[in-house]
């Protein structure tokens, strides 16, 4: 499917394309048979490092990078190599891994004064696993492909535990004859590696995964509250929503309410989880894509607006689920 | 937990009720010994007329009424009792049934001029399964308690395939000792019967359902809509949602993008199901019991502003997951 | 208008009407001109207590009840008459103004054990200056009129200094012919009288209003806020909207924002003015007659939402302005 | 305050830039007395072509370009010259005014391989009167200065009517000392024109403006409907709210419902006046700013579904306050 929309265009392109697209299909497959030469990381934050140290794991020499110098520290006594900057590890590694917090951010480390496209090699797989805009994405993938290498976006779900433990998700968007070679890596650091189309669409499907996610936690927490007020048990609501139309990850998973699960961060003063700051930004960049694109998302409009103003009223490092505890509170004249 | 809540108050009290209470509970002994006496039942519209032939399929006399005469026809040639109020109904049966299309009617039939208080009997069961406000089955249980009777609240879920199959849900809120009496009638029409707590808990226990439904449905209609314009496959994206934290019922069991699903609604022109206007009717209601306590339901309050809209833009009578349609018309100049 | 709709119905039942209103007019023609003939006043809270005074200060004799009897003993050492019930007020006047926190109070000062129409005589004009759900200013109105007497809603616009300074606005809904004789009084404690319409017409005038003004309120607030944080000057920004279509009440007159204007609650950290709670509870009234009638109010809804959470958050006794303190704190991690 | 912004900074650079700005306003000083010099205009559209034909009236020689060559034609009947290209206009004038549709063009225009910095004379002074988002204002200021040459922000109120009578409004962003330059030329198109800070700060002061203006005719289309529902009548209403605190210029100056005012798009069936999808553009521009400053704004998120969701269901071409129609169209079943 990717294929055709990525292959639609005049024949005569598309000959000329197909000519690149075999020779590009050997250089890949010369990159997956040369396994365990090394892969660039890019990014050591709190996402960054346990993934990196995934690969180190499965016998991969790491290229390593972070605009903080100590973040590479830890990965000099691992054996990595560390560079001083993208343009660095572009110029030892053709498989290049980037996690980073923001779109500016990855506009600077691929396209920046001494960003990866000053030296990248053609032929090389740069796997972007920052969520940031899928316009942002596809900007960056048309200034790769402009030097003869491939771009994937390949955002992750799954937090720092998952990272640690290499059960993320990856979300995998570009040209589907590359996605082997990216999953061949992507498999050190998570259980789940979904193609998802041409290039952005992994983005895509994060950011509407999360935007439903942020939806459907909110309205637990107002059914949840509203069920409550009325007299009704919190564990025996819980119960009915689950067996009822209103079930949802959120309300059979994750449930907000303190009491009615235990192992999740309701049940842990709402510490650790999906911070609240995290779940404003990418319900941020959902907006913009809708806004772009003239889609209307009235309440992923709301659910932005909601987790913008917790963020402001000290609930930004909680866990997510705390839009309970935001929404319980009484008012006391 | 209902029972400790019904029953606090000072100890005098308390001893008193407890008498009135056992002496009541032998009445509904005697009743449930006496089943296959006659069962009254009023409202035999839609959702009423085949629950009502459950009952006669399980060998109860049953006692009809409806404001529509001819709605009681159908019921002479099954061997019914056809009466002229909903007082007639309440001196011939002491176990009635009511299912009514709102609140005004719901008090009209049990306090009104010919309601059912006029003639009801001392310890009769009256099992309301309108979908009212909470709080109007608070003060119809207050009125019926003041005769000597028993009042609940049943309201169902499931529509009217549900209803002809018997397999309805029920969920019931009233006194804990009568429960059993209830369920007895109840499982002639549904398939589920759930004790919620004290009265008005089956409202509302319906109400939190029906808007978290709603607040997840038109969530998913946003986030499938999104994706579709930022490039992927629908039933793609239905799948990533349904392994990952998205997931709810409206995107796993009833997803609202034709094509996605078999079976459903959005498969068959959003005809069948459960109407727009039935939704825009239970979200008013938990649009109301927020605003009386004071909760705040900020995707509850704009999901019910949605499904109003819809209604005055001609999806009055297709199923509420036609959302997905009204949100993705395109903007043509 | 009002007598049009009023006096719309079949030919016999208006030339009956038509009786039964001139012997009333009469009626009322006598109590006008009997002016300075006591006058009940029920409801000595913050508003009702300066009112009442008022009522004493141009000579009319004032029958007093409150709920708290210590609210009336101030009004015992300016001469007034002080009750025990409703009733009584009732017997000893024939026009009672009642001023009432809520609905539900409402009700049962006009309908309860001891309440209004207990005693109320033939011909009496009761004006209630509540803010309460128009619906129920209606039954009211119909359970007045079975005993002969004229009710009419006339809540009023402005605070406890303009309640002192005898400059509140009344918004009067009920019979025409009735308004002169209301008029006579109202002007005692208002210096704007407005006929609106049918019973119910002066509440949904202030529903309406002030639900226009907390959504323009909000508006101003988000608008200064976003230009503040885009760079402009908040006094420049403010000049600029209030000579642009963006001008608003809350812009030029009250503009939420410190520094922009003097002697407004925002110069003095949001003090005095009118409550977020009082805002709040008048939304909630907007809310419910916007759902009995089916109306999509989507930004009423949301502004709702709003100050219900403000309420929640520690500022339920700040003016109504504070929505901008309320969305402007930053977000510290 | 602008200027204390812009100079801030270590105090060599501002010795260094403080010979650069007196020997450039010594430059926009010769720009000055050299009136009647050529003026390029780029982006003759509705707004652009009327805009450049009162510089053409006002006795300036016009050098024009447009995307669509037929858009020129006129212009060359009128003497103007005719360019193939940003760049071309660049060349031949040192004072351009740019009005084009959305940030992307903008961009194009300025930046792209034909743009006006590909030819622009150092110390030109470049007006952008566009509706862009304030960040692409910020972008495009730099790589001006860049390039020796000024650039301001100064998008206009006021439609095409305005435009042709000369009398719009221009918000200007920009070095405090350039903005006499820039007035002079404006006042020709325009009556008013309002020095609003830094580069930026003309767009911000716009998008601000029509987020509140959006969010308050929204407000007013739901008060008169609701109250129209509640009884009132229209007119009566929007008096009663034009001298209370509801006051806002939709309900005064552009009342939205049909009847209440003459000379307004809703008493000519919504034609004329500020298109549904031009304010739904606007609002998107303030998403964004919102989105990237991390400013709440609930209602005005709101605001932009709702005029997103209008531009679907055939209002995209009607005046904005065409929002009472489509909140009022009733439900038919």
């Amino acid at each position: 499917m990717a294929a055709a929309v990525v292959l639609g265009g005049p024949a005569g392109w598309w000959r000329w394309h197909r000519r690149v697209r075999a020779a590009r299909a050997a250089m890949v497959c010369s990159r997956a048979m040369a396994s365990k030469t090394p892969v660039g990381f890019i990014g050591l934050g709190n996402m960054g490092n346990p993934m990196a140290k995934n690969l180190v794991k499965h016998g991969y020499p790491v290229i390593a990078y972070d605009v903080f110098p100590e973040a590479c520290k830890e990965f000099q006594d691992l054996g990595a190599q560390v560079t001083d900057s993208p343009a660095d590890v572009a110029e030892r590694a053709d498989r290049i891994i980037t996690m980073l917090p923001s779109s500016p951010n990855a506009i600077e480390v691929y396209t920046g004064a001494n960003g990866i496209l000053k030296k990248v090699k053609k032929g090389s797989l740069l796997i972007d696993s920052s969520t940031i805009d899928p316009a942002v994405s596809k900007e960056l993938a048309k200034a790769v492909e402009k030097m003869g290498a491939v771009f994937m976006d390949a955002p992750v779900s799954g937090g720092v535990g998952a990272a640690r433990a290499g059960n993320l998700t990856f979300m995998v968007g570009g040209v589907e004859q590359e996605f082997d070679a990216a999953k061949e890596l992507l498999t050190c650091m998570g259980s789940n590696v979904v193609y998802c189309g041409e290039v952005g669409t992994g983005q895509a499907a994060k950011i509407c995964n999360n935007m439903l996610l942020a939806i459907s936690m909110i309205g637990t927490a107002e059914a949840m509250n509203l069920g409550i007020r009325l007299g009704l048990d919190p564990k025996l609501l819980a119960k009915i929503l689950n067996m009822s139309s209103g079930r949802c990850w959120s309300s059979d998973t994750y449930n907000p309410v303190p009491g009615v699960m235990e192992g999740v961060p309701s049940a842990n003063n709402y510490q650790g989880g999906f911070g609240t700051t995290l779940m404003a930004k990418d319900l941020g960049l959902a907006q913009i894509s809708a806004t772009n694109t003239k889609t209307p998302v009235p309440l992923g409009s709301q659910a932005h607006q909601i987790y913008r103003m917790m963020c402001a009223k000290g609930y930004a490092l909680k866990d997510f689920s705390a839009v309970f505890q935001f929404l319980r509170e009484e008012e006391n004249l």
